[in-house]
C-alpha cells in the first residue's frame, strides 16, 4: 500500500500539481547539474566506502569538527531504519500524527509502538511531559521536527531539556530533522551543535530534500554516541551511497545562493498560502514551519480530504490524503507549499471547489 | 577494515592503474551520460516506490514475461544482505575464497558460517556433491557464478541438478551472477531462466558493473518464491534506489553496441592476458570466465603477493590482496583485465618486477 505524497506514478495526468510531496520548487541546483557533467567519469568507480570527502563537506556545512561523529547515508530512511535495528529498543514511542515509516520499521522489527496523539486542541504542540511518562529503559522516541504532517516546530531549548530527561530514565530520542532547513529561524531550530552534548540523541537530515531533489537519495545523521554509531555503521552495506549522491553532497552545501533563495521562497509563500487559506471559511489550517500545510476541512464544506482529492484532480492538482497518518481522520490533508504561480493556482481551486459545493447544497 | 577492490581513495596516486576492481574499461555508456543530460530534471522527484519502469526494463532485458519476480536493488549487495535476513535461514555454506561480503552479512546476523575450501587441485571447481552433505532444512547456499575470486564457472546443467538435491534437502540456493555478463558463453551460463522452475532458488545480478559504472549501485534479483520474494520486498526502505540508477536501468540494457564490444573485449583480452600471464615462470594463473585472475606466485618469485603489490605500486600499478579471503594464503592475487595498452603495461612490469628479484638472488 503507498502511504506517501509523490506518488505521481499512480496519477498518469503528465501535468499534475503535485502538492503532495514536499519538496523545494526551485529545482536542482545548478552546481550540482554542473559537477554531475565535470564528473561523469566517476561514475566508473566504486564509492570511497569511508565516504570520507563527503564527510567533511557535511561537518564542513554543519560548522562540526568533528567528522566522526557524522553518518552518511542513503537517504534519510535508510539511516532512520537502520538506527532502529542497531540497538536492542524495547519499544517505540511516537506522537501521532507523524511520518508513517517509523512505525512500518518498528512493526518489520516486531518492536512494540506506543502513540501519544496530537491534539487539535493544543494546535498540534506535542504534550513533552506526558511522554517522559512513558519512557523505559532502552525505549527509543522519534520525533519529526518540524513534524510532518503538522508542520508544528519544537524549539531547542525545550527539547535540550526534555531529551536529557529521556536520557535520565534510560531512553534514546532520535531527532528528524527533514524539514528543519525550512524553518524560519534555522539554524537555530536545529539541535545541531547544541544537541551534541547529549549522548542519547541521534540527529537525521535529509540531505537533498532542501535541495530539490529527493531522488538524489542523500541524508546524514550526527550523534556523539560511539556505541550506537558503531552499531549503525557496521549494519551499512558497502558502496550505500552512489556516485551521484557523493558529487551532491560535496557540492550542494556550498551553494549559498541555492540557500539564501529557497529560505526567501518559502518564507514568503508560506506566509502568502497561510494567509489566503485563512480565507478560506470551508477549512482550518494550522500554522506550520515545514515547506507544508496540515488542513481540516470544516462541516460546511461537505466533503472529506478523499472527495476533494478527487475534484483537484480534475484541475490537475495532487493533495495528500491522510491516508497512513494515525490519530487523524479523513478530513485532514496536507498541501505542499509550491512556486507562486502554482500557489495561487491551487488556493484559486480550493477554494472554488468548496465553494461550488457549497453552491450544490 | 576494507577487504575489497577497487579502494583507490587509500592511495594517492592519481595516475594509479587499478588491477584491484573488476570493471569493465569500456567506460560509462554513452546512452546513460544521454540520458543523465537529457532527463536532469527528473531528480526533483522521488522514485516510483513500485520502480514500475525499471521493472520492465529488466524483464525485457532477461526475456522475461514475469516482472512480479523481479527485485529491483540498490546495488545487488543490498539485495544479498536484506534477502539473507528476510528468511530465517539457519546457516550459511560457502565456497571460500569468494566474495567476503557474505561472510560479513552472516556474522552481523549471527548467522553460523560453514565453509568448504576450494582446492587447488582441483583448479578451483566448487566439489558439489560435498556441499549437498552439508545441506540441512533451511540452510542457505551462496554460491558467486563465476565465482570472485577465482573465476570459475559452474554451468547451468550441473547447477539445476544440484539445486534441486538441495531443494530436496529444504535448503536455499542464492546463486550471485555478479560477472555472468562476461563469461564467454552468455546467456547460456545464467540461470535465467531455465532457474526459475526452482522454488528454493533466488538469482542475483549486478545490473552495472558489466555497463561499467559501478558508482551507479544498481542490482536485481529474480525468484519465483513469493513468500522470501515479499519478506525482502518489506524489509526494502521506500525510494532505496535513486533516480538515477533509474535511468541507468532503463537504458542500458538496450544499449546492443555497448553489449558487443564489451563481450568483445573481455573474450580477447582475457585470452591475451591469460596467455601472456602464463609466459611468467614465477607464477601460476588460473582459467577464469570473469573479468579477472586468480593468481599463485610460486616459490621461484621469492615474494608473497604483499611484497609484489609494494613492488608494482612503483609503477602505479595496483593489484587485489588476498586480505579478506578464506582459504588462501598470502601468494595469491587477483588481476583485473583492463583495455588492452593497459594490459600490456601491467603484463610487462609484473614480468619485469618478478625476474628482477631473481636477479638479485
Amino acid at each position: 500500500v503507498e502511504f506517501h505524497g509523490g506518488n505521481i506514478f499512480d496519477f498518469e495526468n503528465e501535468q499534475l500539481i503535485d502538492c503532495s510531496a514536499n519538496i523545494n520548487p526551485l529545482g536542482i541546483p545548478l552546481c550540482f547539474q554542473e559537477a554531475l557533467l565535470e564528473r561523469m567519469k566517476e561514475w566508473t568507480y566504486y564509492p570511497d566506502r569511508k565516504y570520507r570527502s563527503l564527510k567533511k563537506s557535511i561537518a564542513c556545512y554543519l560548522g562540526l569538527e568533528n567528522e566522526e561523529w557524522i553518518l552518511p547515508s542513503s537517504g534519510a530512511m535508510e539511516l532512520i531504519s537502520i538506527a532502529m535495528e542497531a540497538y536492542p529498543f524495547e519499544k517505540l514511542l511516537l506522537f501521532t500524527p507523524t511520518f508513517s515509516e517509523y512505525e512500518r520499521k518498528a512493526k518489520q522489527l516486531k518492536m512494540p509502538v506506543e502513540r501519544i496523539p496530537l491534539s487539535e486542541r493544543d494546535e498540534f504542540q506535542p504534550n513533552l511531559e506526558k511522554m517522559i511518562e512513558k519512557v523505559e529503559k532502552d525505549s527509543l522516541i522519534i520525533l519529526c521536527n518540524p513534524n510532518n504532517p503538522t508542520g508544528v516546530l519544537v524549539s531547542t531549548k525545550e527539547l535540550l531539556v526534555w531529551i536529557e530527561k529521556v536520557q535520565h530514565k534510560g531512553g534514546y530520542v532520535l531527532i528528524d530533522e527533514a524539514f528543519i532547513e525550512f524553518t524560519d529561524q534555522y539554524p537555530r531550530t536545529s539541535l545541531i551543535p547544541a544537541g551534541l552534548s547529549l549522548d542519547h540523541l541521534l540527529i537525521v537530515r535529509a540531505a537533498t530534500k532542501f535541495f530539490g531533489m529527493p531522488g538524489v537519495r542523500l541524508g546524514y545523521g550526527v550523534t556523539r554516541n560511539a556505541q550506537w554509531r558503531e552499531s549503525i555503521q557496521q549494519r551499512m552495506d558497502p558502496w550505500h551511497i552512489h556516485i551521484g549522491a557523493v558529487i551532491a553532497g560535496e557540492v550542494i552545501f556550498h551553494d549559498k545562493e541555492y540557500i539564501q533563495f529557497s529560505r526567501q521562497w518559502i518564507q514568503k509563500e508560506r506566509l502568502y498560502c497561510y494567509k489566503e487559506l485563512q480565507g478560506i471559511s470551508a477549512l482550518k489550517a494550522y500554522p506550520s514551519q515545514g515547506n507544508f500545510h496540515w488542513i481540516r476541512l470544516l462541516p460546511s464544506a461537505q466533503m472529506d480530504a478523499w472527495e476533494l482529492q478527487q475534484k483537484l484532480l480534475e484541475d490537475h492538482i495532487l493533495i495528500r490524503s491522510p491516508q497512513g497518518f494515525y490519530n487523524t481522520d479523513s478530513y485532514f490533508f496536507r498541501l505542499a507549499i509550491k512556486n507562486h504561480r502554482e500557489n495561487q493556482y491551487v488556493l484559486h481551486f480550493l477554494q472554488k471547489k468548496l465553494e461550488n459545493k457549497k453552491g450544490e447544497s
